[in-house]
């Protein structure tokens, strides 16, 4: 802990959004920050502090009926130029400012302020967010001391424009292989060209319509799409075998097995093979919990069509919300930046909140 | 020239073709086999020798009012464990056996003992075939003093099973790409999938039905294939561009602008790039020349299907016929072999009809 870091907590949401962007904490590095954050918490009588691995989770002990949890993680993707911080017009400029630096101030501010909040609180500060789900600290909360982590309502500082973005749709990804017979292309009846055979899989995607159901009142944008294709063995070969990679975003009123049904319907006589899946989260506003949070932040609630962490405390039971500063777009581009005012609005009504 | 191999030309076809695969001869390594073949071929009196290169020019200089070409190229393919020879069963295995040192020992053979042929007769023995056409020995005499290649009739010795096949047909290599947008594959509704867009490629492709023309009496069958197709960006985004290569097969009675303006017809309103062509050649069998020697050898000719240097030939005005010993399907296979049989009939046709 020589040339440890030391984190200024009550300094205001903006100086330590910029505090924090100036840790660098790229995935699998996390450990400089995960400390900073256990040290300037530790202090707080209010606060049960615990740390796994890079991940720390700072409890409330208030004994109150409901119990909220605020999370956000301490990685970045890899530095583009875009450190340090710099301030300019409003905007927080920096790699990690927007996703999500900015909304992990929002909760530290919180934790070492709200002495004495109307709900408890349980805040996580986690690692690997940014890479393989393997290394993803609240994942492994949730595998293997999931008691950490019960709340009546998770809500994650995912960058949303600091609205409210509720739950988030599924993904699967599958190959859909073509199979044909090889031969010489200057003798090309002797063969099948799996190539062509592609055609059939493309004009089902081409012809595909994808659903927009309502689930718990939020309209949700369902996707089916080619995202890759491969085929041929050389320049005189009638190729035997076409691959083609399909993304199927789906909405949370369908399981990962009913999406699997789902495009093994779509493609019904080909060759599916599943490649990966993570699943959809409900929007849960239907919970009292998630009732309540959003009538006091009054936002109105948008759909989440991207994948979070979201997903991970649907799976726990949890319903769970995105609400932080920043456009989502800019997350892991180097001109990533976060507006000020977004930072301060998030803080502002998580705390009236807390307190009402 | 120490170290130098020497071949014994009257020891006949097959125990000669022997001698020739056991001197390697791989493309850009011709060199120790060309030298063999010229300082077999320079004691003759009744041979006017040329050197260029790896590329001997041997030719009878009688007045005849006909001359005749018999080629072939004296590079093989990279070994794969099958040198030197060995003969079993009538068949004679080894590397360049079959492609094509077999015909090429008939052409040695027929130099060295045929003194006072009935037709002026040009023997070439050529490097570089197996390899980008920049290197090919036959191209380099016909782009650079092709009066030395002038004839009434060329005889590639190309394995055609000891049958005559006659011309070839031309290859014509396009890219057809399709283009959209990109978006992230959550939101697919901002972006226009370029994928999807191939299958209009695709079914163009499926629905085509290529031609069999008859071209001087044989019947030769066109080709239009996907050799090769790619496109995706990464597995959450909705990708912006695919190609589809595609390979045309085209019969002589097209030529490459010809190949070019159908492909051109059939990808209407799509974008295509010309990657690569070579031209067919007509069989060519109304000339005399050619008829007379498929009446003296009585086969019934075949159209050729496959590229092959008689092209070359064509674009010259001197009609061309492929007509060697071996099985074009073993050629550049580990167990490339030639029939002795066919070896020699080939000589014995070859003989009579120069001698008659």
């Amino acid at each position: 802990m020589s040339d440890a870091i030391s984190l200024d907590l009550a300094t205001g949401v903006v100086a330590l959004t910029a505090q924090l962007v100036d840790v660098p904490s790229e995935s699998h590095h996390e450990a400089a920050l995960a400390d900073a954050v256990e040290s300037a918490l530790t202090g707080f009588d209010h606060l049960d502090v615990q740390r796994r691995g890079n991940t720390i989770v700072a409890r409330t002990m208030l004994g109150r009926d409901e119990r909220v949890l605020i999370g956000g993680h301490l990685d970045t993707v890899p530095a583009n130029a875009n450190l340090p911080h710099r301030l300019d017009n409003g905007l927080l400029y920096g790699l990690g400012s927007c996703d999500m630096k900015g909304g992990v101030a929002v909760a530290l501010t919180l934790a070492a302020t709200l002495t004495d909040p109307s709900r408890d609180v349980t805040y996580v500060f986690y690692e690997g967010e940014e890479v393989e789900s393997r290394f993803n600290g609240l994942q492994h909360l949730a595998d293997n001391e999931p008691e950490l982590i019960v709340a009546d309502l998770a809500i994650l500082m995912e960058p949303s424009n600091a609205g409210i973005e509720a739950g988030c749709q599924g993904t699967l990804r599958v190959d859909v292989t073509t199979r044909g017979e090889r031969a010489h292309s200057a003798r090309a009846w002797l063969g099948v060209n799996a190539i062509h055979g592609a055609g059939d899989v493309l004009n089902r995607l081409a012809a595909y319509e994808p659903r927009r159901p309502l689930v718990d009142g939020l309209e949700y944008r369902e996707g089916l799409n080619a995202v890759g294709i491969r085929g041929g063995v050389a320049g005189n070969v009638v190729p035997d075998e076409c691959v083609v990679t399909v993304n199927y975003r789906f909405a949370p009123d369908l399981s990962e097995d009913d999406a699997v049904a789902h495009v093994r319907a779509v493609f019904d006589g080909l060759d599916v093979v599943v490649v990966d899946s993570a699943p959809a989260a409900r929007p849960g506003l239907d919970r009292p919990a998630a009732a309540a949070f959003v009538a006091a932040v009054g936002a109105v609630p948008q759909p989440k069509f991207g994948w979070t962490d979201v997903a991970r405390f649907s799976a726990l039971g949890i319903p769970a919300l995105n609400f932080g500063p920043g456009d989502p777009s800019l997350a892991h581009t180097r001109d990533e930046h976060v507006p000020v005012s977004q930072i301060e609005s998030c803080e502002t009504r998580l705390r009236e909140w807390l307190r009402a």
